[in-house]
């Protein structure tokens, strides 16, 4: 086996994006074939947003490109870890380092990450 | 808001489970409201399997639950983190400590994890 079972997930496997370095879960997005085929060819990650229905480049408009260190499949190939190196210091399209900014407490949602750049600056008002 | 977008996503969504310890990434499985209501009561982790239909805490048949540290939400509210402490140093039903013990190395996969456990002594023959 050399590619996660794409069919059984519908098409598209989540991909769980983990900080090489410090270990931190950046985010998580959504992979076809052809967005695993790019990422392993480019060593750029690349996924498929299920909102906009295309492929993209994490950072193609911010800049903020993630370079693929080590990519990792589960045990039921349904699921993709990618180990990266972000650039720019920011995995999240609000400027947090991290998409998982907020922690539960008690129920409630509290912001709890660190915002490393301006979303207004870096994709324009 | 205090819960994620389960409507949005479907009724699951995703959630990554990462060793509060060590910053591992540990697995993915999926959460329905109930799951999610059952893990922040319990503070043991609760899934939805699309397999079998049915909500399981992790380690219902292993013995080897999950206890939850932290339970973490992304910017779009459909996927969540969960940091957790694993009972019995294992989340993967195969024994590997991480269901991601496979890397990619040039398109082939390779096993690279810690196998903590026998799978056939803990859940029987």
């Amino acid at each position: 086996m050399g590619r996660p079972d794409f069919e059984k997930a519908g098409g598209l496997v989540p991909a769980v994006v983990q900080d090489a370095d410090t270990g931190e879960v950046l985010m998580l997005a959504y992979m076809d074939e052809e967005a695993y085929r790019r990422t392993l060819e480019t060593g750029k990650a690349w996924y498929y947003s299920r909102s906009r229905n295309r492929h993209w480049m994490k950072g193609e408009s911010s800049g903020h490109v993630q370079e693929v260190r080590e990519v990792r499949v589960d045990c039921d190939a349904d699921a993709v870890l990618l180990k990266v190196r972000q650039v720019g210091g920011a995995a999240c399209h609000t400027g947090y380092r991290s998409c998982f900014y907020r922690r539960v407490e008690g129920g409630r949602w509290v912001e709890d990450g660190r915002r490393v750049f301006d979303p207004a600056e870096v994709y324009g008002r």
